[in-house]
């Protein structure tokens, strides 16, 4: 399943891209399925689309606020709504009317409400800087940016200012910010992720990977434009879009980054996660406790090691940095070839090589600090960090901590987000055993963490100790400012404290050794892709590589070839019952086998479609010519874990639940009939007060 | 610390080399040092070496039988030996007397006896064959070579046939076996691996890594040549020998096998022990029980890691792989410049490549499989196939199941291994796991294994089902022969019975598509090297990759750089106690706490020196001119690790704990006079009856 998470110059193949909405591929779609979209459609599409903070994408299905996405979305609203004698990540959910809708702890939602390109004007603010100074004047202009167009409200206007093509074009997206989230209903986990970690990334599949939430905003459901909702999906060699927001590709990173990947990040990051997933399968064999407590990030971490390890395996698949390497080639012997481009590009790839060096040779290091602060240890350094960055003007502030921030912030750290106490113990002390391990005993960051304790004994000693569980006591501290923070003798806080320039440092580094020279790089390497692309008629082709941010696909329902086998585009529900051992993960839910007898067993379930997606589309609706949505995105199949890298058509495919099985499942075996209305009425039946 | 484990064409720089006894550096060593050993130094030298067949190096270091190693080499005996009430491996052991020496279960000790040159009968036995009739006509020359060289007693000699450089020399190598291997005495363990998984493979160090065997025949200690002990260890500069079996390196590997390696095998082995890992280490927090069941095999395992990530980290350094390549592409031009050498050696390297195009796409599918087939399975597996092979007329039997096999094959299924259920429970569960998460739920070899039970459920009913941890059921089924596995209702056999043939798939795929080509390119290789270095004079500069055979490498105690810093040769107990948090793994054991005041805090403990060494000279004597034992090695430094594919006399350096310190340690900390006593006047002061 696509990972929840947090770019690209390719001159596109048929279906191939995830375009923003004002740099659609209007031509190429003419072309081949004589569709040409309306500025009403398309207008209606960025409406009606949202984008969930945490890391999905969703759409809105009723006017009365009804959003539709991935059970695996709202995975952390339905832990934390859970608890000792409600396990709704397991056994699902359901309102019995709209008053009685939990908010879901810290969800936020956006909504795109407008785009402006910016590139001239963060050109303009940093002209002639480098390094450091780059990485400073780029922080203003964010600042700046995001101020400005936040417009002193920024508990609704949340701003991002959005580098695509690697720098080569910058833009301004502000969204409708909606932080009153609540859960409508969600599916029996044994069916919204059936076949679990072995079924995951693969195709045929039988998951309705559904939740349904509803955005209220003082107190009542929020009205705006929705897709209509229908329930007969599509059919094999429909034409079908996606409205989401991929998360991060890297179709265009020279090879160099790619090698980097292949051989530092990715092992540094698959070893670490490998031990964590391993350290959380024992610990969920343990009891029914802390299976509950931990299912939801051994879920996580499981799908970030597949969709991780889908990405190294295509790098290292021979052939595929080389090709890299020979496309950067050519575009320098194109700036080389002509003095005034040389002159106007340089050596960009060298400069990139430069940085990464940089990286190499702090990467592991860093890697094994950062990531042990997480949990009640990223909240006590936030909040440190929150102290000491609001004293400084807005424009020398680190992103996050701006005046636009502030008020999502403080939501967040607000949050009544239930805190497992066990589990956090475990995996913190498993984080500083894997820093220790890395670092060596006599590291100076290892000392001033561990002291002279075990990683055992300092986590039990910091998580019993520490009162960051409670949100009052953080928003205190937080309200306190620098003062509370120097006096706190919480021991999360104080270690926290000591931590902070360690982190300083590393930040430093990264901002400006690493990631300012990258981002200039990338920035002229794109303008001279862009510059040659013109000169030779293909610059429509271009597509930036994905940034979390809004972006429309194309493609088709189409099944294909794996090996020897013809998978067909669709699976049904006689297909799924087949499926199921009766054991996990392929045990289906009771209601589902009392529900046999009284379903369609040749109810389309889940379908493929060419539509070019990667994590972050997680929860996007699939919509028809008509703009109604046919399907809800939920993965991709093996082969489009190389989609980070590159988009083949014969091999990339786009996994979705098709509105008839959820139709089906709402009716027929969830009984949640008023429910269904709303999808099908597009309202309320009786709009709540 | 090198691991415990079951080849090499290089130009040696000076201190390089693996060196067999019968082709020693006697000119570089005399050239550099004015040494030059004599025919009784060189036997002398081989006659007192030993090597554990489970994996390590040892020396007999007193004429009765004592024999020296490291206590990680010990690990298996001290778990096995240990119970509820007693925690050999954690706490050490010391017998009273000779006739308190436990036997260890199933450990065997060989001393070498012979070696033959048997290339040209090889040569002539696999005359004209390729592929599977290649592959067969290798396991009748192993077949008929061990027959004649056991003449007819196998308990009392064991045959390997070894190839060297890759398949360019074969040699038969005979030791005496000894199979009744007891227990002397071990330190505790937080003194042997001091620092434990943080300081593994690192120095400065602080370890006295040793355990004392004897080595008994017909109830009564053996009596062998042995090496003098000094207590005085070496000086800084001295000029030191190690004997010993390095496992395995892959110096003359094709570039192209080393980026399989670093592409498909590492990753692959590295992501699934990750996990192993942290399952481990997770189990090993529930209770004292279970760390006291699983803390050998987490050893293992991060040892494991440790070492692989090495090789791994080495294999992915820029340029690496690319110098080897065009070391290939060389060696191929040499080739090709000469009419009649291209008919002599043709395109070997290109051979290479076919067989890895093949072992590509099979290698994650097989790894599945074979890695869950261990514990209990593994000894199901192991019986079905004596059953079905030992029917079969020797000649076409495979490896391990041949007439001169069968003595040993026997000590060790009836050997008293204690099998810890609960923790075997866990990881054939989390082996199931792994493979389905890797072949998918609809793969007919997860089918055979799960049927619809998941991982957990089918694991918990075959480890409670079976009663293979009986030896005596498994010698009972083992002298049934094939009737008895036949009719055998045990859930293990039955199972295992059912994976016979796709084992054999595995097993027959593997051995004809991929091992016999490569055998048969790399040899070609090995000769094309030999013939072009002897063409250069410069034949005496070649060493064989390690195979776990004897070999002899010298070198000098010397500090290293590492990064800006210095580091000294030795360190002391002073340091040791300065290394103390008092925290795991940091934590002295008691005893030594005790003896502090009594200790000379300035003696000697930890030493490095240039010795080209790998995983497998773990428990190797450190030797000085005389032919004395001035240290025993138990591990290399960080940058020893990339030893698997280059020597850097600049950075690889050995470690090793000082003959002073286990002098110190028994006599001051473990009150062991008579062991002491044994150790310096080579005798014991009473020989048993």
């Amino acid at each position: 399943m696509f990972a929840v998470i947090p770019a690209f110059i390719g001159s596109a193949q048929a279906e191939e891209g995830m375009w923003t909405f004002d740099h659609l591929p209007v031509r190429q779609m003419k072309q081949q399925y004589g569709f040409e979209p309306s500025v009403e459609w398309i207008n209606h599409v960025i409406q009606s689309s949202a984008r969930l903070a945490e890391g999905c994408s969703a759409s809105f299905v009723s006017g009365d606020g009804l959003v539709m996405t991935n059970h695996h979305c709202a995975n952390t609203c339905l832990t934390d709504l859970s608890d000792k004698n409600h396990d709704y990540f397991h056994d699902g959910f359901s309102a019995r009317e709209v008053s009685k809708e939990p908010q879901c702890p810290g969800m936020e939602l956006d909504r795109l409400d407008q785009v402006k390109d910016v590139t001239g004007r963060v050109a303009e603010m940093t002209a002639g800087k480098h390094g450091a100074e780059y990485a400073k004047a780029l922080q203003v202009a964010n600042s700046v940016l995001t101020k400005e167009c936040a417009v002193g409200d920024a508990s609704h206007w949340r701003c991002d200012v959005v580098t695509l093509y690697h720098g080569g074009q910058t833009a301004l997206y502000r969204y409708r910010r909606y932080q009153d989230v609540r859960l409508v209903m969600a599916p029996d986990q044994d069916i919204a992720f059936f076949g679990g970690d072995p079924d995951n990334f693969t195709f045929p599949r039988y998951d309705i990977d559904l939740s349904m939430l509803r955005v209220f905003e003082d107190g009542k459901p929020v009205h705006t434009p929705f897709f209509k909702f229908d329930p007969k999906g599509p059919k094999a060699g429909d034409l079908v879009f996606t409205s989401g927001n991929p998360g991060r590709t890297q179709r265009s990173l020279p090879a160099s980054a790619l090698a980097f990947q292949r051989d530092v990040s990715l092992p540094t990051i698959i070893a670490a996660y490998s031990t964590l997933e391993g350290a959380l399968w024992q610990y969920s064999r343990e009891s029914k406790a802390h299976l509950i407590d931990a299912q939801n990030t051994l879920f996580g971490v499981q799908n970030a090691l597949k969709s991780l390890s889908g990405t190294a395996k295509a790098l290292r698949e021979p052939g595929v940095i080389e090709k890299r390497k020979t496309e950067d080639q050519a575009l320098q012997a194109w700036i080389d070839a002509d003095a005034e481009r040389r002159k106007t590009y340089g050596e960009p790839y060298k400069k990139v090589e430069a940085a990464l060096a940089v990286q190499r040779q702090y990467y592991e290091h860093d890697f094994a600090i950062t990531r042990t602060v997480h949990g009640l240890l990223g909240d006590a350094v936030m909040l440190v960090s929150a102290a000491h960055e609001r004293k400084k003007p807005d424009t020398e502030r680190r992103a996050g901590y701006h005046d636009a921030e502030l008020a999502a912030l403080e939501t967040e750290i607000a949050a009544k987000v239930p805190v497992h106490t066990e589990l956090e113990t475990t995996t913190l002390a498993l984080g500083m055993t894997t820093m220790r391990q890395i670092l060596g005993e006599d590291d100076a960051a290892v000392h001033l963490i561990l002291g002279t304790k075990s990683p055992d004994e300092r986590a039990v000693e910091l998580i019993q100790g520490t009162k960051l569980a409670d949100p009052a006591e953080r928003l205190a501290l937080y309200k306190g400012g620098v003062k509370a923070i120097e006096s706190s003798k919480d021991p999360m806080i104080v270690l926290a404290r000591h931590l902070q320039p360690v982190l300083d440092t590393i930040r430093n580094r990264s901002r400006d050794q690493i990631e300012a020279p990258m981002h200039e790089a990338q920035g002229t390497i794109a303008r001279a892709q862009f510059a040659r692309a013109q000169a030779e008629g293909k610059a429509d082709t271009l597509y930036p590589d994905a940034t979390f941010s809004p972006r429309l696909s194309y493609g088709t329902v189409k099944g294909f070839q794996d090996g020897a086998k013809v998978i067909a585009p669709f699976t049904d529900f006689a297909g799924m019952y087949k499926h199921a051992t009766g054991s996990d993960p392929f045990r289906l839910p009771q209601v589902w086998l009392d529900a046999k007898p009284h379903l369609n067993l040749s109810t389309k379930l889940d379908y493929v479609s060419t539509n070019d997606i990667v994590g972050g589309n997680s929860g996007s609706p699939v919509i028809n010519r008509q703009g109604d949505v046919v399907g809800l995105i939920f993965d991709g199949n093996l082969d489009s874990l190389a989609g980070d890298l590159y988009y083949d058509i014969e091999r990339n495919r786009a996994v979705s639940t098709d509105t008839s099985a959820i139709m089906a499942a709402l009716r027929i075996v969830y009984h949640a009939d008023a429910l269904a209305d709303e999808l099908e009425t597009g309202k309320l039946k009786s709009r709540p007060e």
